[in-house]
């Protein structure tokens, strides 16, 4: 990596994974647009042609004249030649596949336990947890021995865990956590300016907020456009939009199944006093009891979806395979646009060539008070050369503290019971779940049936 | 209050309420029996009836040869004449009648709902705290104003709660939470050492252990007898248990209603890996889902009972008094007898007659690692004169620390909401509840219907 | 204050003190130079001629075709009037006249303890912060009382002291201390940077640094420009200028007796490792024992000067009255350039306008990882609209913190002494002074003087 | 380790070093008078002829009649044989000879600097940590690798480093320091109480008290005798005595060059408020500037004494020797009476046959409400079955802890330039010492003296 007039060259990054989501094409095309930075990409995915894939559709950016910087894409076929002199390592992974993604969404629902997501926190976010805590043990140790001073970003879920697995195998890791449910939020408030006080044009950089809590159940204690503090204005907004909901115009574009009218969102602030900064379908997983997800009914009533694996991300997943071919074969092009992510512009800052405060997950140092110490957690950051400093973010009321803690160390729990792949300790967390309202024995089946669905991806598990 | 030839006279003690229950009569009872110990009670209750009762009783006591010491006791019928001058503030009061305290223990059932007592957590938990909140806050205000040099003694439920509102209100106070679930936990361990080893004559002060947690939620982190680690006595004993359970002779001279086989604290152990310290009614009630407590079926197979207000309580009360009687007419004599309470030994130690260790309800100051600060946590601590100093008791894993601290912050904010009169924040710790796992919906009209029946003892609340 | 095309109008800045020293104009001029800011400045100082005298320079800028916005200033004969409906309040007075300050500085060096500046620790600046903290206290009820939301900034020394006592006596304050130190500082890197790598037309901004510590005793613990780690350069550039030392074009300018040649911040980097961020002449007063001021042949040989206050600072202050003169009866013309001070960017920030990172001295909310929770300590912050909060700036090595954390913990016993009128402890903090290489006795002796020497400004002392 | 009818026997006991004082001979005692306890202790001491005849020593007292209990001494001639198997270790060493104590103590004289003891602060006690760190990192990995399990007891100073160091290396180990400076403060106020009030027969343990601090700087903030509190009582006492000073009985039984009249503890109690609990010779070390060792002038005034190496300790161990030699032939018997030290009944209460609260060394959990965590203070703990958990002992007050914890991040640094054998960040805790009143240039000709004198004690160090 050198600094030369003003660019970054040849920066070395790894990028692990993201082979069947658009996620590396939305870096592939961030990349191509920033015009300070240059280098080499190594794609390792254990399924190798979509790494491939990816290569091609890189490389013919960087030979498009829209193409302000040229990257080089190449496929390695092992995570070590990936990480060998990188400067960044970019991990976006499955962990596992279609097969037991349906076991982690659809199976409780036998019991009458439904989640929109499941791959976060409730019992499908837990079996992912252990499935990704395995994956990525193997990834820290690879990272502390090839690349120790190296920079990760991390974009799997489940985020927090992710994350805090690095940094227990290798604390002096440098790595961080990026989401975009924030940025969501953000525009949000945005479309409430808008819409409320006849400001155009805005973007989303003009929505100053404090954030704080964990990835996906993170909340905003205050917010400002200029000097207009916007809880004012959220709270006549939601007021009038309490029945039909609303959503931004960039939420309508969305794929049907992701879409909601932010009704849940409405209503945590309504409850707590504080903006949730997760989409409905993430906020509703967190929520204690049968608040949002007591039935497809209910979940209907407050207008979001359960996006079934079968139903939904299995054809997704095909239909976008077709697309890629046909964009490999330049039968489609893909548009050269800012993705609104912000891994690019954190690389810059940390190469120094820029510096900025935006929302991360990282061990807790104090940012989020009452949070314990290494705990991931998510607030605001600064970003500069080679260092990032969270930004005091205080603390949240006791009413929210009491459920954000909660999953807290029940996110503990589930990280030491895949490290000592003990499958009790596992089934304590999976119990205090907040969606676990079924009875013990009910839960015990459950956990058991779920466990024995994914232990391929348990090697060393007595199951 | 002074000290003459080894023994502390003219002592001040304000005893308020305890009335209905037989607390009155251990602590008359082992203040008779301690001869280090002498001077007045002033007896205060709004029921001066159970107060006139009680003076009869005691100055009963005060003419028996087998009394050790003399005290005087007299009733005097405000709180502000109880308080002057008093060294020892005694509280014990029921917030409410059996008229609330059926609303507390059998509305939830409506809505499938089992609480065992009713009186810490839960639905029934929280309205109690809630009147109980109330009226502490008088005592907090009195106590600061007219002896805010004095020890205060709470043994009313929720005593975490009631604790806690005491050094909200006036946080120079020196008050502290005394119960003795953790005392039968210790003579539990004694009858196993002696069913065990054949060892005999055990007293409960032989088995040392470590508590921490929160009152009636508490967990025993080591046990020992002489250099025996009681842990593994304690597991082997359980497998052998674990069908039927055991009772100690103490639990079952209990009435019906009170027993238990301890198999809820024996399940326990075998999840979570450690001693829980309280009763199987009470510690089902802390815990999360249906997991002991799902219905009357589930309650009846692990063998503890749910303690109706209506058959038990109030039938209970009413054979209390005509045996009350009884004893103030000499009918019945009441023997002078250890109760087995430490409330006489701790005013012993403040008074600097002894010194010795013993568990307690008191604001963390540490001693309860990952706690708060300021919540009144259950730990050990050092009684000696005119001091009590908790003993560092470590942290408790993460898997039990999820239960306990989303209880501390749920406690948190109901004393908020009483302070505040809040009852939509009110709700919020209700909807939080473990117990909860009903719809919000439904949890919303179980809050009103709860909230409106004990409304005479929320006075300012917009109910 | 109102937001009207993207300027904020009508702000009322109350601005105490500040009438002998150049920081009222400072701060005028940067206010004209700011068009998205207007509005008017109360001016109050006891000393009434000066806010005069400022009021007329002040209004006089508003005339000037060259200044940007127009402010109105008037002057307010006492402290109410000034405070009513401000927004922002900035207090810089000097706590004594020229005879404290005198004796503040020349008194020790009977004993041989020399001080150049005297205003912060060392007995001088104990001796300044007694006062300070009685005129402060005075401050801290009227703003409670009279603006309790405006925002308060402090440029009185000591800093810490006076900061600190704002939040003891009116903990909900919105206080913040502001110093150029760290700036100067990093046009020190600048410099270095244009010497060394041949880069030109750097302004401060593009350092990037992470500081800590308290007030004059701030320390820099990492330092950048674009990628390059500044700490090197810095090492390798001060081997070189061991000997001679070397000093900016801007601190050459300033008059001889504030000039240094860095010497000791270099030599305290060779010894600590790190970038201590004041001037030699404050940076020698907090060290132990006597390293850089055993008396004035040290002193000369490190380059810097005993700020002496009858030689210089009033004779100083006559030829300014002079001077002053001059500029109201429009004989001298003030340019209107920007002062390098980042009051009126804060300002403009806190307003909603723009969003920043500065250094800035407020309480430790962890931001400073060891340091006491309370103390008021010097970390970057992030400004925003209506906030400030602070970014965790990690800690200091135990070699320096044994420093630090003294001085905090002195300063903490000042504040106590201050604001109980007590002698005894006041003495307690002198003697534990790192430039307190004296006898008990002598100590005593010159603390005991230099009280009396002050004690007109110490009312209901018992001196 | 085997209970059998209220006994343990079979205990392994290592002894380190211990040989040339008498704290060998003082455990022996202990040892041969606690009945409950029995086994086996052997003697390590590179000095192999001390540990012989401590081994003939200790098997005598096993010979008599008056023993309580049998102990088997046997000599070891290397660390690993002392160390298998043992379920105690006990470390008294001297780091070094009477050479290095020579110049830990005397060479500082030369400017002016005098240190009554120089073992745990000042220059003597710095050189004297570098040395024992060495060996202590020996003694750590040694026991993780042998007797991970086993209790340590150090009894050599600088007690608050070498316990830390052993922490450091092996975070794991149940280590504590074990110092009796606090007894005799217990046994001052004893003789206080007997003096006054009139009062016979008390021993130290009817003395409560609450200390905290750091190894021979520890503090008493509270004292009672019953429901006495001992703060009123010794203020009025040390008023009377303020002039004269006072000494216990057992003081004035100390060799003279021991003795003192506790006038330094007075004047702390008058300038600070709280009860200094170690010897006048300790205490003056610690604190800052001149106050109590300008020269031997102001010692003999403060009526304390400098004990020198030369002038009496090397005489003392040569007629030390020559009575061993008489003792070990049966020409001088030994009494068998308590020592007052504490070790005996601690190992009694760590085996479970006893428990009870006493002070020691520890790392901080929070017992020391201010110190940093890690940092190894002096608080009261409670003693019990393989347990030390300290009891909770608040805080100091600023004027105190600014002293204090500038020791502790100072010995914090000599552990670190111990571990790191660095000598330029060694000279930084030297400089920062209170006792370095000197100049820079002085501390640094001074500094390389003495660490030229100790050379061969400090192996890879590039001196």
């Amino acid at each position: 990596m050198k600094y030369i007039n003003g660019k970054m060259k040849d920066i070395n990054i790894a990028y692990i994974g993201g082979g069947s989501r658009e996620w590396a094409w939305k870096l592939m095309t961030d990349l191509a647009l920033e015009e300070s930075l240059e280098g080499q990409v190594k794609l390792y995915d254990p399924a190798v042609s979509f790494a491939e894939d990816n290569a091609k559709i890189g490389n013919g950016f960087s030979k498009r004249s829209d193409a302000k910087s040229k990257w080089k894409y190449s496929v390695v076929i092992n995570l070590e030649d990936a990480l060998k002199d990188a400067d960044f390592v970019i991990i976006s992974i499955l962990p596992g596949t279609f097969k037991e993604m349906t076991s982690d969404v659809h199976t409780p629902e036998k019991y009458g336990i439904y989640q929109p997501v499941g791959d976060t926190v409730g019992p499908g976010g837990l079996m992912r947890a252990l499935r990704a805590i395995t994956i990525y043990i193997g990834f820290a140790e690879a990272i502390k021995k090839i690349c120790p001073d190296a920079w990760i970003i991390n974009y799997t879920n489940p985020m927090t865990i992710c994350t805090r697995i690095l940094y227990k195998i290798f604390p002096e890791i440098k790595a961080f956590g990026c989401c975009h449910e924030v940025f969501h939020t953000q525009n949000l408030l945005r479309r409430i300016i808008e819409n409320t006080l006849e400001i155009e044009n805005l973007t989303r950089d003009d929505i100053k907020i404090n954030v704080l809590g964990i990835n996906h159940f993170t909340w905003i204690s205050s917010a400002s456009y200029k000097n207009i503090n916007l809880f004012h204005l959220y709270k006549d907004f939601i007021i009038k939009h309490s029945e039909k909901g609303f959503s931004t115009p960039e939420e309508d574009k969305e794929d049907i199944v992701f879409r909601s009218k932010n009704l849940v969102k409405f209503d945590l602030f309504q409850k707590f006093g504080l903006i949730a900064a997760a989409g409905d379908r993430h906020l509703a997983e967190f929520m204690p009891g049968k608040s949002y997800l007591k039935d497809p009914e209910t979940v209907a009533r407050w207008k979001f979806m359960l996006t079934s694996v079968t139903e939904y991300r299995m054809k997704k997943s095909e239909s976008h395979a077709i697309y890629r071919k046909k964009v490999i074969a330049g039968e489609e092009k893909l548009e050269l646009k800012p993705s609104g992510e912000e891994g690019v512009r954190m690389i810059k800052a940390l190469c120094g060539l820029t510096d900025f405060i935006s929302n991360v997950n990282i061990p807790n140092q104090g940012q989020f008070q009452s949070a314990p110490r290494d705990a991931v957690v998510e607030t605001n950051a600064h970003f500069s050369y080679n260092s990032i400093k969270p930004v005091h973010a205080g603390d949240l009321p006791s009413s929210i503290k009491s459920m954000v803690i909660r999953h807290i160390y029940n996110q503990e729990t589930v990280i030491n019971a895949g490290v000592l792949k003990d499958k009790e300790l596992a089934f304590l967390a999976f119990l205090n779940d907040p969606l676990m309202t079924i009875s013990s024995d009910d839960a015990k089946s459950l956990f058991n049936e779920m466990l024995s669905n994914i232990k391929e991806y348990l090697p060393g598990w007595k199951i």
